[in-house]
C-alpha cells in the first residue's frame, strides 16, 4: 500500500529511441508510486540533456554517466531512493553495483547479465547491500500467471508432469536492420545467448514461476539460421525438473507470424492449464475428465493472488503495460515497507536476482549443452 | 506533444470504492501529462476527505462541493486547469456547467447527461464557454479502432452498407445486488435508458465513430426481463444511416457469458472489418475475395492513425487503460495547444459534446421508439 | 437401427453440375442405409442420362421426368421406397406431390416451397399420405446442437429471455455471375426471399429447433443492396416469442469475410449457449457466475440427444456433411420403422413438413413486415 | 475418377465394437467407390458373424480368419479387388503379407506394423507383388494439408528452417480402463512405441508430408508417466532434417484438456504456416512482413491439390471422415487406373509403404536415443 509519498526514482538508460526505457517509465507511472526525479538516460551527454528535458527532469538531476549519478544522488537530501537500469545487458552488472553499494533499489531490466560472471558478482552485492533488487521479468505480472502459479501451488492440478513454454517472434527472420537488433544480436553486449537471452530467459522463468519446479538438466540444440549472425535465432530445449516433470522450450525469432507468441502449458495428473501471452485475459483451465474452463482476469474463479494485482473488472483488458507495471508496483510495495523498517508483506511478489541468476545460468546451460552436441547439462552452480 | 509541463487536473467524484474514478486517474497518469492536484471526490466530508488523502492532495484543495472546487479554483494562481467529471450521470450537467462557466477544461465521463434537456443545455453552455470539453468514449482510444476508421474513410471497403454492433454483458442478469448497479438502474439517476444508457451509447458511438455515418432513423425494442427493473436491460435495435446504409444493434446486460462483449462488424461494397473489444489488439479484414487478415495493434498494415496512438509494439497487447489514456492524452495535447494559443492540431481526436449529444439522443429515440412498438423514429434534434 | 437392407432411394434434381445434389448423395450413402437406383436428375434428356451414367444407375431408371418417374417406379417391384427433391424451390411443391400421392417418402431440400400457398397444399398432400416427410434442415444434425436443445429442455439455462441467431455470407457482394446465383435471385423460381429464403430459414428453423420457442410477431427491414437485385440480399429481423422471450436474426449475403456464418445465441435467466456453424464441434456454456465451459462433440458433459448421433470421438472434427447424413440416418430409421409396420421411434428426429411450413411462413411475414416499414406481423396462418 | 463399378472390398478387423473399423467403412462408402463384400472381421466366430450380418454380407463372405479369406476372395469370380487392414498393430504384417501374395490391393491402417524387422519384411512382401499398398495416415488426407504440401514445395515459405509439431491428447492421463487403450499399452501388440507409435508417428508423417523434409536424426526423451505403464505416454523429440531445418515434436497422451491436438506449424525463410487438426478448414499463412492470413479450405487462395480433395462449399467444415475418405478415394483412385492397366495418375496421393516404413523407423528411434539419454541417432536403413 502507498505510504502517500511517491518513491524517488532514476533512471540508467532509457534515452529517446530506446523502446524498453518508455515501458519502464509507463509502468513507474501507472499506479502514481513512484516519481522519475533524475536520469542518466544516455553516455552521450546531448542526447542524455534532450531525453531528460523531454521528461521535465531538473537538468542538474541529468546525468551522462551513472556511476557520477549514483555518487550525486546518494548524497542528495531528496536523492533517488531507486534506480531503473534498462541498458542493454552488458552495462547491467556495473550499473547494478554502483547503486547497490550506496543502498539504493535497484529496478534492472533482464537478463540479470550478460556472463554468467557477472551475474555471480552482482549476487554477491545484492547479499552484501541493504537495498532491495527487482527483475523486472514483467510477464510474471500478469493476474493470470499470478492466478495459475496458486492454482498449483494449491495442488488444483495434481503432481505436474509436463510443461510445455514457447516464446516465439519473427522479427529477426531477415537479417537485422533495427537498432534492437543490433546489440541483441552482438555477444559482447548480449551475453552467449541470442534468443535465448533476449526471450528464452523470459520463457523459462515464466515456467518456473508459475509451476515452481526446479530444472535439474535440459538438453539444447541451439540454431542461428540467418546468415552471419553469431547468437542463436532459434533454440530447441528438453528438459529435467526436480521430481520428475518434464517440459520443453522453443525459442525462436525467425518464425514469421509470430510477434510475442509466448505461450505456456502446464500439464498434472488432476488437469491442464494452457495461456497464451498476446491475449492475457484468458487462462485455459481443464480439470481432467470435465470441460475445459475459460478462466478470465477478474472473472469467475479468479483466486486471491489474481485479484491481488488485478485493477479493472473482467472483460477490460489488461495488457503488457499494466503487467510491467506490476512488477513496479510489487517493488513500491517492497521499498514502501523497507521505508517504513518493515518487513515485505508476505504476498508482494516479484522476481528476484536469485530468477537471473537463473536465468543467466540457463542460458549458459543451453550454449554448453548444444555444443556438446545436445548432452544434457546441469545448471551450472 | 507535451509542454514538459503536466496539466493540473482536479476530479468531481471517484471517491474511494467508485471503479470509473480509479480508471480515469490511471488513464491521466499513464503518459505523465496531467496531475492531480484537487477534487470533489465525495459529497460526503469525511468520505471526500479520505478519498484524497490516499491520492496524497493537499487537505486544503479537497472538496465536498463541486461548485465550491469550481469556485476556489478558478481563482488560484496555480488552479486546476481541466477537471475530470466522474459522478453518476445526473450530476454531469450541473458540474460540468460551473467547470466551463470558468474557463476549466471538462473531461466528462459518459453518457453526456441524464436527459436530453440537460444535454442540450450543457451544449448551450460549452458553446458559450472557451474551455475545452472531451467525452470518455474511451473505446474510440482503441489505435486499431482509429486504423478501422481511417480505412473506412480511405475508401478501403467502398461504401458502407452493413452496419453490425453490439455490447453484450451478463452482470445484470439477476436483480442486482452491486452499488454500480443501484444509480445504473434508477430513472432518477442514470436517465431514461438502463442498458442502452449504459453501454448501448458506447456501441452507438463507436459504430458512428469508425463509420463516420450518420443515423437517421432507429426502431427499438426494449426490454426489462429482470422482474421490477425499471430500466431496459436488453435492446434490439435497428438502424437506417444516412446514404443508405442499415445496421443492427444489440445490448444486454442479462446475457450470461459476456464479460464486456462489444463487438463491430462494418462491410461495404469492397469488404469487410471485424473487431471486439475483448481482444482489441485484433482487427480483421477482408478484401472481397481474398483471405481474411488479421490485422494487429503496430503489425504489418498498421495506419498512421493507429500508429500515433500505439505505445508499445505488436504482440504485446495494450488493453482497455492504454485506450483511455489515449482519449486523456488527447485531451491533454488539445489543452496544451490551447494553454499556447495554438489550434488544436488537427490529428487530435477525442469525443466531443457533439458526440455527447447524440448518444442521448440516442437514448431517447430508443425508449420513444420502444414505446410506439418499434416505430422507425428520428433523433430527437 | 439398420435392419441390413438398404433403402430404395430415387433424386428428382441433382444433375452434373448442380452442388447440393452431390450433397444429399454423400448423406445417404455415409451411413450405409440407402442405396440410390432411380434419378430424375435433370429435365433435359441427354443430362439426365449423362448424370446417371456417372452415378452407375440402370439406364431403365433414368428419366427425365420426375412424374413418369413417380409413375413407373411406384408400380415396380423393387421401386424406390424414397425419394430426394434437390430442384430449385419452385419444383419442390409439384414434384413431392407426386411422391406422396403413391406412398413413396420424400426427403426435400428446403425451404419447403417458393410460396405461401404451394406450402399449404403441400402440408395436405403430405396428411393425406401415408409416406413420411423429411425437409433437409441440416444444422439441426449437428451433435451439439442436439445437444443444445436437450439442454434448454431441460432447463439448464432456465427460462429463455434473449435468442441471437445469424446467417451471413458474402457470396452476393458483387452482382451475381453463378449459376447457383441465377435462382437464387430470381423470384419466379426462388419464392418471394432472397437471403431470407435461402438463409434466413436455416436460421430461424434453428434458432426454434434449438429453443423450443414459437415465434409469434416479427418486425423486419429487408434490403437489396447489389442494384437491380430483385430478392434480399441482407436482412434485419427483430422476433418476439412467445413467453416472453426477444431476438434478432440478421441474414446476409453480402458481408465480405463471412463464408457460412451461421451463428446462434442463447441467454437465459440462469445461463447461455454459443455456437457457431463453422467450428460446430464446439459449444459454449456459461452457468451463470460460473466460468465460461467449452463443450465439445463427444466431449465430457455431451448429452444423450448429442451422443446418439455421433460417430467418432471427441477432437476428431464430424462436418457439414456428417450433419447432413444424420438428417438421412435418421430418415433411414423411421423408414425401416414405417416398412415394418413400427411407430416411428421417440428419440428419431428429423425437420417436418411443419417445420417447412413455419419457414415460408417466416419468409412471407419478413416480406410483409418490411413492406409496411418494419411493422410488427404475425406468422401468417 | 471413377469407372461407374465400385471396387470389391473386403475388411480384416473392424467387428461391432472397434472404433477404427467403422472409421474405414464410412470412409470407403462416402464417396460411393467401394462396396464392402466380404469380411474377416474377428477371429471369434460368432462375433464375425454377428458383425457381418449388421453389415448385410452375404454370410458365405464373412471368415473367422484372414487367411481363409484371402485364399477363398483370390479365387472367386467376383472375390474381392481390395482389403481393409484394421486389426491391431501386430497383426498387420500377417494379414498384408496374405492379400499382397494374391495381388489383392490393402489399406491400412497405421502403424505399418509393430515391430521394425515386420515393416522390412512387409516391404519386401510389397515388392514382390503386383499389388497397391495405401496406408491410412488419414491426416494427409486434409486439403488445407494438402495446400500446405503444394505450398511450401512451390516456394511460398522459402527455405524451411523450423518444424514444430505435436499430438496431444488426454485419455490415458489415467490407468486405462478402455479396450483401446488395452493393446496401445501393450508392447506385443503396439510395438515397442506408445503415444510415439499409436499418434507420434502421425504427427511425423504429417510434418514430413507437409514439408517434404527427410528426417536425418532424432533426440528423444521418453516417458511413461502412469505407474507400471510399459510404453511410453509422453515424447520429446527434437530434429535434424537434411537440408539443415530443425524441429521439435511432442505426443502425450497424459495432457489433460487436449483431444486430437495434431498442430503443425512451419516456417521458413520468407514465411510461416500454422494449422490445427481440430479446426482443419482454417490454415494460417503468414508471408513475412504482411498481416497474417486466414485461409480457409475451399475459400480464396485455395490450390489446385486442395481443390482436388474439396467436396463442399468454403465454410461447410469438413472434418475427419472426408480427410479419410479422401485416402479411400485417392485408393479408389489407384486401383481403378491399375484394373485398367493404366498408370496412377500423377496427382493422385497417398501413403504408401514407404512412409510405413519410415514411421515405424521413426518410433524405433525415438526408443534407442531414449535409452541412450537423448542421443542424436539416425533412423535405422
Amino acid at each position: 500500500m502507498s505510504d502517500g509519498k511517491p518513491i524517488r526514482l532514476g533512471m540508467v538508460g532509457g534515452g529517446n529511441d530506446a523502446f524498453i526505457g518508455g515501458v519502464h517509465r509507463i509502468a513507474a507511472r501507472l499506479d502514481g508510486r513512484f516519481q522519475l526525479v533524475a536520469g542518466a538516460l544516455s553516455s552521450t551527454p546531448d542526447k542524455a540533456q534532450a531525453s531528460g528535458a523531454v521528461l521535465g527532469l531538473d537538468p542538474a538531476r541529468i546525468y551522462d554517466d551513472f556511476k557520477a549519478m549514483a555518487i550525486r544522488e546518494a548524497r542528495l537530501k531528496d536523492g533517488i531512493e531507486a534506480v531503473a537500469i534498462v541498458t542493454p545487458n552488458h552495462v547491467h552488472y556495473a550499473a547494478a553495483r554502483e547503486f547497490l553499494k550506496r543502498g539504493i533499489h535497484v529496478i534492472c531490466d533482464k537478463p540479470l547479465t550478460s556472463t554468467l560472471a557477472d551475474a555471480k558478482k552482482l549476487v554477491k552485492a545484492a547479499q552484501d547491500s541493504d537495498a532491495l533488487f527487482v527483475l523486472t521479468h514483467n510477464y510474471t505480472g500478469y493476474p493470470l500467471m499470478r492466478q495459475a502459479r496458486q492454482m498449483i501451488a494449491e495442488g488444483v492440478l495434481g503432481k505436474i508432469r509436463v510443461v510445455q513454454v514457447e516464446y516465439a517472434q519473427d522479427w529477426l527472420t531477415k537479417p537485422e536492420d533495427f537498432k534492437q537488433a543490433a546489440w541483441r544480436t552482438d555477444p559482447a553486449r548480449s551475453g552467449a545467448g541470442g534468443s535465448t537471452g533476449d526471450i528464452g530467459t523470459h520463457a523459462f522463468n515464466l515456467a518456473s514461476f508459475v509451476t515452481g519446479l526446479d530444472l535439474e538438466t535440459l538438453s539444447a540444440d541451439l540454431q542461428a539460421f540467418v546468415s552471419g549472425r553469431q547468437l542463436d535465432d532459434n533454440a530447441h530445449v528438453m528438459m529435467r525438473f526436480a521430481g520428475g516433470a518434464r517440459g520443453m522450450l522453443w525459442c525462436s525469432q525467425v518464425a514469421p507470424g509470430n510477434e510475442n507468441g509466448l505461450r505456456l502449458r502446464v500439464y498434472g495428473e488432476n488437469g491442464g492449464l494452457e495461456w497464451a501471452q498476446e491475449n492475457p485475459n484468458q487462462l485455459w483451465h481443464t480439470p481432467y475428465g470435465e470441460p475445459k474452463r475459460l478462466l478470465t482476469r477478474g472473472g469467475a474463479g479468479t483466486t486471491d493472488a489474481a485479484a491481488r494485482v488485478t485493477r479493472i473488472p473482467a472483460g477490460h483488458p489488461e495488457g503488457y503495460l499494466e503487467g510491467f507495471a506490476t512488477i513496479y508496483r510489487e517493488a513500491a510495495d517492497a521499498i514502501t515497507a523497507h521505508r517504513a523498517g518493515r518487513d515485505v508483506p508476505a504476498d508482494v511478489l516479484y522476481p528476484t536476482i536469485d530468477d537471473g541468476l537463473k536465468g543467466v545460468q540457463f542460458v549458459d546451460a543451453c550454449v554448453r549443452s548444444s555444443k556438446r552436441d545436445g548432452a544434457w547439462v546441469k545448471l551450472a552452480s
